[in-house]
């Protein structure tokens, strides 16, 4: 029977890819009763083995449907799985909102039992095999405002809390505009980056740093994934690549102007840097909150099996948790530069400590 | 007595910043004789202070100059350096190398004694306490191919030996191409995109992720130091961003279009999104050698002291040496993932060894 509590005691997830298994792990975690389903059903079957659920499906209506297809399948996904009054509440997990708003109205009038919803996590590697129990914890998860019923609504929040995400609710719109500018623009921009290295040539790329391979990185991306995305939210994100290209042109201008005129392309040039400074420093750290003033110590080790171990043992001992770590390594040489973040109040207590037991420590 | 070897006794630093303390102390590691200069004498003093020389002045001429001032003051440092006669061989670092060998031979003629140089080295943070004895260890070090005399070439190959660095000679043109490529286009690019992120609304930059952290790390970078680079640099930075320009225009021709001729538009995403594949699978690994296919091995942990320790311990009895790390944190939650990157040929055994001591581990 349908628990009309709002609490989640059945599932179907639709799409066992990465979200989908995801999702599925974290419910089986709190008991929740999950059926899974694929268009691969070989795809369904890997999740089902990695204990996401049963492939079996369910012989009565759940309480939740999970749409987790590609972005170009959501829509009909969604309107299919109302009209056949499969779960008591479907929710999708696309990453935009309003196409698939105004595409399941138009297939089947007013939804009160679907809410859209957009879970902001995901990872360079997709399919089953790639999906966490923990992908979500710590991470927002859009709730579209919307004409659904409050039953409806309290089943996707408590979806979200079950997953360990912080629910989000925004309009539909003002989510695609958001995740246009903190999410697809910046996948354009390091495709474009990365495509003109495609013709380079290998003396050149041999000088590549950590500062193109940060930017770049999500340039790994699947195709056909993103041509699904960008399409769908393709009007906030060609208004934004419009600005972004306008900065492009005053960028060329300045730098073909400096011959001429110094001072005014170099007031251009640094207007821009200026603005991405003011820009970078407006996002928040890695839990979603302001950014996180982590210290980071700087420690020198020797590259051999047991040296982190060693060092973090000694940063416990010092009762100093480590918030995050970050290694510069050089093999054939014989150190390495280990920078490890703390709470800025441990970093006194963590530098005398290691400096101590003979760490050599950058201060 | 300058030595006429090639080895390097004493060496004057001129400029007193991240590269050039960096360079002092790798010399001071060898027993290298090194003499400080700034324009601001109070950060030539704190350059000593870490050990990196002294600020007297040298008594004789040295083997060596090395310029580490800002790009645009370097060839003036140079020739002025030349003209005085106070190095048997000056060698720059400047991010640019035709412009400055032009306006030093324009200054001083030719120049048999001078040798253009480009450390591929560099952090966020500047100023002499952020310099590390290590930080060209395996890094690429450019050296200029000119009309140098053989003794100044091969101090110039003997510093890049001592600071650990890989010497690699290019013609300057080819170096300010690739330099272009691998460095200023994709830092112009950080900054266009977070700039765009300066006027965004606060519930947008909420729902950034690790993604748009890593293309923008770059934008948090001196405005200042980046005007005099790319004003170095004008001509190869603005062909390769009219290109990406071009891009950018069809990025924006493709998403107007979806609406009336999805197939075209759609194709044409792809394309970009495909190129960017590719030109980011030719990025080498981290070492500067070729895409290192490490193994990475997901873990859970508790969030507390220790846990890390505890985790590579046990990596360390297994006798496995941890590559890299990445944690994934999330505090208020119990568990937090860790990464840990090996050599392919250790992971079954770490897999299995930390299976066998009770750890989590997504395989």
């Amino acid at each position: 029977m349908t628990d009309h509590s709002g609490e989640i005691g059945s599932v179907l997830v639709v799409g066992s890819g990465l979200i989908g298994t995801s999702v599925a792990l974290a419910l089986r975690g709190h008991g929740v009763d999950v059926h899974l389903t694929d268009r691969d059903p070989a795809v369904a079957s890997r999740a089902a083995q990695l204990g996401a659920g049963t492939t079996d499906p369910p012989d009565q209506q759940v309480d939740l449907a999970v749409v987790a297809v590609s972005p170009s399948a959501t829509a009909e996904t969604v309107a299919g799985l109302i009209a056949g009054n499969v779960a008591a509440t479907v929710v999708d997990t696309a990453a935009t909102k309003a196409d698939v708003l105004r595409d399941v109205r138009a297939a089947v009038g007013d939804a009160p039992h679907f809410v859209g919803t957009h879970p902001m996590a995901g990872r360079e590697r997709s399919g089953p095999s790639a999906a966490r129990a923990d992908l979500f914890v710590g991470r927002p998860w859009v709730i579209a405002e919307s004409e659904s019923d409050p039953l409806s609504m309290q089943r996707a929040h408590r979806l979200v809390e079950l997953c360990g995400g912080v629910a989000v609710v925004m309009a539909a719109a003002a989510h695609d505009a958001a995740v246009a500018l903190v999410s697809h623009v910046p996948q354009v921009a390091a495709s474009l980056v990365a495509a003109r290295l495609a013709e380079g040539d290998d003396a050149a790329l041999g000088l590549a740093g950590q500062g193109l391979r940060d930017v770049t990185r999500v340039a790994a991306s699947d195709p056909d994934l993103w041509v699904d995305v960008l399409v769908a939210n393709a009007e906030p994100v060609a208004r934004l690549l419009a600005e972004l290209r306008q900065d492009v042109d005053d960028v060329i201008a300045a730098l073909y102007d400096v011959g001429e005129d110094q001072d005014w392309g170099r007031t251009s040039l640094r207007e821009v840097l200026v603005r991405g400074n003011a820009g970078r420093a407006r996002l928040p750290g890695k839990h979603g909150g302001r950014p996180t003033p982590y210290a980071v110590v700087p420690v020198v080790l020797a590259d051999r099996p047991g040296e982190l171990a060693r060092l973090f043992a000694d940063a416990g001992r010092a009762g100093v948790n480590v918030e995050d770590v970050r290694i510069e390594h050089s093999p054939g040489q014989p150190v390495g530069l280990v920078e490890v973040s703390v709470a800025p109040r441990s970093r006194e207590r963590l530098v005398s400590a290691l400096a101590d037991l003979g760490w050599v420590v950058h201060d």
